[in-house]
């Protein structure tokens, strides 16, 4: 068979060879029997001993995805466990039964109800689609008690591929003994992609319909880097991918070719992130996005639990620093215990640093005696502190005054306790514009590219409609950067990025170009960046940032970048 | 009784001087009669009357609204009467009275229980709490027959004070008999602050309780501009109020003091603005919202009806320019004709240009080809054309392809036509950080410094936890406007603005020393700029917009205006 390729959007840039196995959870249910050979007592027995197994699978899973992947993740499951007891659905599946369907027939057609009413909706609510179609075969597969490939314990090797792939799924593949997975649908920010990530799996999404086309049993190399599938690949392919996953993992601090240091550091997001980000050679954590600690329970950290695991995280490093964001949430993160606003446009409302210096001050207060403390207690690795969502002076003033009026309580206290590296994320457009002003009161920039590309572009990631736009390698996004960049030039401020985009090695010698003195990213790409950052000469970097700072659209800097690479 | 003075938030620059007239819609009703003694069937019969003589009243109210303020206004009506045929409501009404309750005291119950509901849900569903206490209070005094103020037929002179005024209300208000008005609740954008805009009314909202010390028939002082209430005024100071109530209106071009000439023109938001804005003494148009066309109707205007309503704009000015924005709509406004997605961020959504580039493309060809029909029907008045929410290169040159072809058409069809200016809007960072490029390819910039200031600040302007923090005399908004300007020096490119800043007097020789060549604002307010204009010497402009730039924070902005006038 010869060698062809399919392509969709690579979410790690990892490769992987293996055979496909598909995965087709929602095959088609025979047809019914006549309703007056239907019991329907048997089969609402029958519905309320799989809601029951269900429920206990979903328990399992969420604990395992919990420790997999983290305590945001693993809240889907709790949704599902409400879809599983909602009476809505439920009244409408005993109706069905009652009116003749055996239960697997009565669990499809109800939540599939559901489901197209929920697609219909689009937004937020389209999203509880996928939820509710994911708890749907979950029933339903249950109740039949069917055969499906189980994801679990898969033959070592093996490539996954599916119309797509639910938290459910995911949570149950096993990174040791999967290569890869290749799904019909999704984007660069499904869940399947995050997990995949987490993970450090070789994933393509979004591939398209001519996935069907692959045959179970077929040798596949996933190239998740470029995004493409090879079906039936040539030796020289999967000796140029087996190469390629082979990436070689470099523990210590890397400089370019000419000698200038770069530190690469790994983002965490959860306790579990702290073993790859070390395993993968990272410098320290550029971003610890500390509102993991605050998520998904029933009342806030307290101080001793907040210092152990900022403590942990210095720990987990000899060397380095560990950069922790205070507590950034907003109207889009349900906590419980936190009156958060419902708001038309969560993402230009109530978030990070407004926060933390209004209604949750006193959590605020509390996070900063924990980092304090924490900060005190070592002796390599250094504690940074960085604020989320700054835009005025004003704010950083603040801030910085409750952590020095803190800092005299410890003292009164007699607690141990040390002022962090000081710092703000640049991640709006009125930090860049103003980061002249900021950069005389501060240790360090962190550059969140995610956020900044999506209010400099006036364009929700989230909304596939316009994340084109949002994409950090437009013009007017570089350019918020290098005005950034240029700003902290002269003082006493180093540069850090911690976006998706730091993570992008094809970007390296671009964002060493501009001057960035720091890049934090997941774990994964680690060695991949370092590996870049050896590769490259900083005069030709600088050459390189030239030439695309006077691009005017996002084709001719992708062109660039891919022409000089 | 000696002179005092209550502050609030004063929504246009005018003074005004009269006799307080206390308006109490929701007046407490008696206690109701025992179940036993009410007639269920007849309070049902009284509660049907009611909702038709309602539906009566909000039509009328509707239509003249329409006339008077624009059809997005008047659009609320017909929320009103949804909410008055609203079975969910009308049931419970039914069910109260069914209860024992008579009808007054029904409506009363039924539509507090819903007006809290929507309350605790905040956001744009709390907005709902207030159209239902309009629709309720309606209710109950037609029902109850009840006596209470006449807003359409007050004492000339009279200054109208109420806890708060709804639209129903407010279309109720003749602008030649009343002298302004007061409420205790409110903000800048409340459909009361616009309505007074719109007609050019002294007022002033946000009062909060201390209103309440001041009895009807109190002599008033209504300074819209500082925003403060003075109750018994002395002689001096009604006499001041007079002198800056009769604003100079000067109908030519004006100059600063040095000769500089500055075009002052006004905002269109409903056919019904034209006549003001020329009465007012407007230039021209700065922005005609051309949206207004397309909203609340069950089709969009075809081109002829367009091409109209461009040649009006242009027929109200024998000189001077008219610019028209094209169609700027995205998932905020309802409009039943078009495909609006639902998103989690309308304003980091699909709109503006992103929307007449795709799926509204047909839409767009019919408004250019009514668009370059009307630019070349005129011979004295400029048709101008400009494009809502570009970020990228690429939209503006597709925009300007799609005009081209348009035109070419044209001419095929051998239909008058004509190229008009071309333009676009800065209200995104992105145009501002990417200014120099295209100033190269337009022939101006509109500042919109609405938006422009809601997305630097990543903080929505409606949403009162953060509209603070959205000002325009943030330092970073500044910058963006300054950064704007400056990168269109040296090409054939003007700068405008549009947004609510270029109506603000106080700010006038800051946006002179800044270098902006017109200003565009409610027409209420193109006398007070035309003055302020002519007293500005821009030497000593551009010395306090270099001082501006140079302050750090909004306090500090504010400081240097102040004392600089």
């Amino acid at each position: 068979m010869a060698e062809r390729t399919l392509s969709g959007i690579g979410v790690t840039p990892l490769s992987g060879v293996g055979k496909v196995v598909w995965y087709r959870p929602d095959a088609d249910l025979p047809e019914p029997p006549a309703p007056e050979d239907v019991d329907a007592d048997a089969e609402l027995a029958r519905f309320d001993e799989a809601r029951s197994d269900a429920e206990d699978e979903l328990q399992t899973e969420r604990a395992r995805t919990a420790e997999r992947v983290g305590e945001e993740e693993a809240a889907v499951f709790d949704a599902h466990v409400q879809f599983l007891n909602d009476p809505q659905i439920t009244d409408g599946v005993t109706d069905a039964i009652e009116g003749g369907l055996p239960a697997e027939h009565a669990v499809q057609e109800t939540f599939t109800g559901f489901v197209e009413q929920f697609e219909s909706m689009g937004g937020r609510m389209g999203e509880r689609a996928d939820d509710l179609r994911d708890i749907r075969d979950r029933l339903v597969r249950v109740i039949s008690d069917s055969e499906r490939v189980d994801l679990s314990s898969l033959p070592k090797g093996s490539v996954v591929v599916a119309e797509r792939l639910t938290p459910s799924d995911t949570a149950q593949l096993d990174p040791k003994r999967v290569a890869g997975f290749v799904t019909v649908t999704g984007g660069r920010t499904s869940h399947a992609a995050i997990f995949a990530r987490s993970l450090a799996l070789p994933a393509i999404v979004g591939v398209g319909e001519e996935l069907e086309s692959v045959e179970d049993g077929t040798e596949v190399v996933v190239d998740g880097d470029a995004g493409n599938l090879v079906v039936n690949p040539g030796d020289d392919t999967k000796a140029a991918a087996a190469a390629e996953a082979d990436v070689h993992v470099r523990s210590g601090p890397v400089e370019t070719a000419d000698g200038v240091g770069i530190e690469v550091a790994a983002n965490v997001g959860t306790l579990a992130d702290l073993e790859p980000a070390v395993d993968r050679g990272g410098d320290g954590i550029g971003l610890f996005r500390s509102e993991f600690l605050f998520l998904d329970r029933e009342s806030p950290p307290d101080e001793d639990e907040q210092f152990e695991a900022y403590v942990d995280a210095l720990e987990s490093f000899e060397h380095g620093r560990v950069v922790v964001r205070t507590l950034d949430i907003g109207g889009d993160k349900p906590v419980p215990y936190l009156d958060l606003p419902e708001e038309e446009n969560p993402f230009l409302g109530e978030r990070g640093i407004r926060r933390s210096l209004g209604p949750d001050a006193s959590l605020f207060e509390t996070q900063i005696r924990a980092l304090l403390r924490a900060a005190g207690s070592t002796d390599g690795t250094r504690l940074s502190v960085m604020l989320p969502l700054v835009t005025t002076l004003e704010e950083l003033h603040e801030a910085r005054e409750r952590f020095e009026s803190v800092a005299s309580d410890l003292a009164e206290e007699g607690l141990t306790h040390e002022m962090p590296e000081f710092g703000i994320m640049i991640e709006t457009p009125a930090a860049a514009f103003m980061a002249d002003r900021f950069a005389p009161h501060v240790d360090f920039f962190s550059i969140g590219t995610n956020d900044l590309a999506q209010y400099v572009m006036a364009a929700e990631r989230g909304n596939e409609r316009v994340s084109e736009l949002g994409d950090y390698r437009q013009p007017a996004v570089l350019h918020a950067i290098d005005a950034t960049v240029s700003a902290a030039d002269g003082h006493d401020c180093w540069v850090g990025m911690c976006g998706e985009m730091a993570g992008d090695p094809d970007l390296t010698e671009l964002l060493v170009g501009l001057g960035l003195d720091e890049l934090s990213m997941s774990a994964v790409t680690v060695p991949h960046v370092k590996a870049a950052v050896t590769e490259t000469d900083t005069a030709e970097a600088e050459a390189l940032a030239a030439k695309v700072l006077a691009a005017d659209t996002k084709d001719e800097v992708t062109n660039l970048l891919t022409t000089d690479q």
